[in-house]
């Protein structure tokens, strides 16, 4: 679709949106990164108050497989694949996902403070591997829609548990 | 590139290209799934006696970002967004996937046998949940140079080591 196609579509004159945009680059960097922050909006993180919740909201993703976004999914492909040549796009995924990191982080800190996970764990190391979990499982669904990621997210409950037996 | 240019860069006339593979799609497809055995040889997955190992092959790859070969990563990636729509790839790679779990629930149940991972977490669950945090690190190392896969590779470790305390 064309930058006028755009403007067409949504209403607007041409030059409004050619006025906020300097292209069709930047105004497909702009819709990707809102349909990410719509599809996991940084409210749900902040009300997360245990890692259940954080657990919770991947099996969310993966208990019904029809319910993987298949646009959001596709538009995640495509918006890897443009990453991979445009830095200011890898800049602005990269800092999304700094984000969401430091979010998990600070939710393991407060769970290891209130003795739900163990003080052993590298906070910052553990929201890196709960991120990479979520969207390692979400790639490999969408290769494999038979992929068992609740016994996936249950193994990783298994070992969060049994990792913190309190004295 | 086209089929004749694969044949001559290959020097083989192009009737033994075209009568090998049935065309374009076909050659890509059976190059990308030979590369990726390339990069992930079975020998190595099949040779692996403990889970160090396979944490010790996640780490090699995020221990210096030079290692990730960009090659592979961008084949990786041009595949993934081919096997949303070509369901004969997608179903190769949910296959190839499913062999390398199997070999990792192996691992797993072996190191269950000898006491170095705790009986109670699920074996193949634990597979599909190490196949995932390997793609999800190297997805997010992509797009992030700085990634931290280390830190998260040591907060799996601290999991899976404080989760058995041999009685």
């Amino acid at each position: 679709m064309t930058t006028p196609g755009v403007a067409e579509r949504a209403g607007l004159p041409h030059g409004a949106v050619s006025y906020h945009f300097r292209g069709k680059q930047e105004l497909l960097i702009e819709s990707a990164l809102h349909s990410f922050a719509d599809a996991l909006p940084e409210e749900t993180f902040a009300r997360m108050t245990s890692l259940d919740d954080m657990l919770g909201l991947i099996r969310a993703e993966h208990g019904d497989p029809e319910a993987i976004d298949s646009v959001v999914s596709r538009l995640m492909m495509e918006t890897l694949r443009e990453a991979e040549r445009d830095p200011a796009l890898r800049d602005r995924m990269s800092r999304l996902m700094g984000h969401y990191r430091a979010l998990i982080a600070d939710l393991v800190r407060r769970e290891q403070e209130q003795g739900h996970v163990s003080g052993e764990i590298p906070p910052d190391g553990f929201a890196t591997l709960l991120a990479a979990v979520g969207d390692g499982l979400l790639l490999h669904a969408l290769l494999d829609p038979d992929l068992d990621a609740p016994g996936a997210l249950e193994a990783l409950d298994v070992l969060v548990r049994s990792s913190y037996e309190p004295a």
